[in-house]
């Protein structure tokens, strides 16, 4: 494939490293927050292994940032979340949810805090830019929202460290999961955190001038081969064995946090008004209708994610759908992450999923399906 | 391709009509509003040709609907676009911009009145319904917004006049130029308008229930058989001669109206203080740094659409950039839509345009390049 030839006009973004990803083995891409994503670097399985023995580097420039800064900043992110930001420190990140009026789930991006009031919320695919800007527009709150030129790569795996150590020096072995960093890799601006869609150890590295992809790529790279770093693609059976959420799939708009067993992410206890909190009172008081959870699928190895919900069956009746199934290698089972009705959402139920091929027994099983505590991520 | 297989995961939706695409020869897809778009159903020449001389069906899913009820429905509709909407009647249509605070595009959709407090915003590629339910959060409107499960089909084509008459009659064929009206068809509830995205005549369909999608696109085929109907897709060689946008290559939140010299879409003199009324008039006043023109450039071929932003020289000086450049078989030339510093925006002036292969010579002139009235569309 030719870089200067792939893609259907200029309708949809290349990322600052789509020329380096082309040439180190890109094969297909998907779309993203309107810019292409490679997803396919050859073997799936092959890019997981990579992962979880040694390190991958992907671009995730399609992680686009939603910049607020101006004197009222801090108090408007936290109008945006059903999170308590109170005692979030400059330095620091936290996994949120953004949340409508109706207490539906818009986004569930990272939110990184530069400084007093200078946020970034780096984003799951949804034009949450567009979000923030509408609110902003009667909030008769004082600040800038806008989308600043920031590009991340993650640098997920267990010898992840090791590599950010021969970039960066010792210095960096003591950032903690979840903090960031303002970083200069040879002139290169970065903001570096220890963050990731994998549950592996891992560092995201946002770079702060987009005409420095290249040069970025190559740098990590060439620092990274003799730890056997390769350049890869978020992987779907990682991230589905550690129970991650894929936006749109998992949840979305008509999805709540508490369906999903992300009660820790809500406070309705405190001062701060944030968007949907009178809705998901209401929601906690009545109890939630449905639930995520985890299933085993009992059925000859997928080759490869779910591309249409499969729906979920008990006794004869359509109970739910599975959101997200594929096959661990690692695990040697089909996986799923699925959305069923509560009466169903029991450890060790046994239900019928519905897959392309045919009806198949699956068994509700604790998640995440594998380092259920994230000790790895975490370490 | 196995409709079953194709996708990564369930993240992007698949559109009511994918199985039916994908059964008539769509060989590729793009994604646009989180869904899948076809975009490849072999040669784009001969998609072309078939639209021109005859007649297309495309799936335009994608073109999600924002639905906006309540009883202050027109008011808040009026709070999201600079084009004076007091005019519209109940079953018009209208093609509007929707601006941020600053003036910027963030949409450019069509704006449908299905009732007095009843419309829909059938959308380019941007998540409005975020930005709509974002503006309403402070408004103090009473409005509901929600995305309606519809999803519009594009009959286009000079044939397609006929082969709507094949399908519901002679009554159809009154319906005006940028009209709508609420259609049946064997059980299949339906809005159809007289619009669409290729400067020829034509009509969407917008189909009310997803679950009908097959039984919808089958039908219209059969219909449309005898008059050399075919399945198709957008076509940018059409689009281009026609000077239409395609948002976030020909506009994006960093593009104002003027522009694009689409004044005629902005009343700054109207009562109602919509969205970025302010800004449009201090840019107004001041004057715009840039415009949009058209372009031929003296090169061999194209093989397709530009894939990247080519840099425009004047001088040596970077002077803007092209947004979207195709070749045109009926014009036998290469054409592009371009945006450039204002001082070099006169007809018939030279510029330097940088190709992939290298620089060559462009000339601006008048755009749109084919049928400037819109009198086919329009007919």
């Amino acid at each position: 494939m030719h870089a200067d030839e792939f893609g259907f006009g200029t309708q949809i973004r290349k990322s600052p490293y789509f020329d380096a990803t082309v040439r180190w083995g890109a094969k297909g891409f998907s779309v993203y927050n309107h810019m292409y994503i490679p997803r396919d670097f050859g073997d799936p399985e092959q890019n997981f292994w990579n992962l979880v023995n040694d390190a991958i580097l992907c671009d995730v420039a399609v992680e686009r940032q939603v910049e607020i800064t101006g004197p009222d900043a801090a108090k408007f992110v936290q109008m945006l979340t059903p999170r308590d930001l109170s005692k979030m420190a400059v330095g620091q990140c936290k996994y949120v949810l953004i949340t409508n009026a109706q207490g539906g789930i818009l986004n569930d991006p990272i939110l990184l805090r530069l400084a007093e009031n200078h946020f970034w919320i780096s984003l799951a695919d949804s034009d949450i830019l567009l979000w923030a800007q509408g609110v902003a527009v009667h909030s008769g709150l004082d600040v800038q929202i806008c989308e600043p030129d920031v590009s991340p790569l993650q640098l997920q795996g267990p010898k992840s460290g090791e590599i950010m150590r021969a970039l960066f020096g010792d210095g960096i072995m003591d950032l903690k999961y979840y903090w960031l960093r303002e970083m200069d890799l040879d002139g290169i601006p970065l903001i570096v955190s220890r963050t990731g869609w994998s549950s592996e150890l891992g560092y995201e590295l946002y770079l702060r001038d987009g005409s420095k992809g290249d040069a970025l790529w190559e740098r990590i790279m060439a620092a990274g081969l003799e730890f056997g770093l390769k350049p890869g693609h978020t992987s779907s059976i990682r991230r589905i064995e550690g129970g991650m959420l894929s936006y749109h799939a998992d949840a979305d708009i008509h999805t709540n946090p508490f369906e999903l067993g992300l009660d820790r992410l809500v406070d309705l206890e405190m001062e701060a008004d944030f968007i949907g909190k009178a809705a998901l009172k209401r929601i906690r008081d009545e109890g939630v209708k449905r639930l995520q959870v985890g299933l085993v699928i009992d059925a000859d190895p997928l080759r490869g994610p779910n591309t249409t919900f499969w729906q979920i069956n008990k006794a004869g009746a359509d109970i739910g759908k599975v959101t997200s199934a594929v096959y661990s290698p690692r695990l040697e089972r089909n996986i799923a992450l699925a959305m069923v009705a509560t009466e169903h959402a029991h450890l060790g139920m046994q239900v019928e999923v519905v897959l392309p091929s045919g009806p198949c027994v699956a068994t509700v099983v604790e998640r995440p399906f594998f380092d259920p505590k994230k000790a790895l991520a975490a370490a």
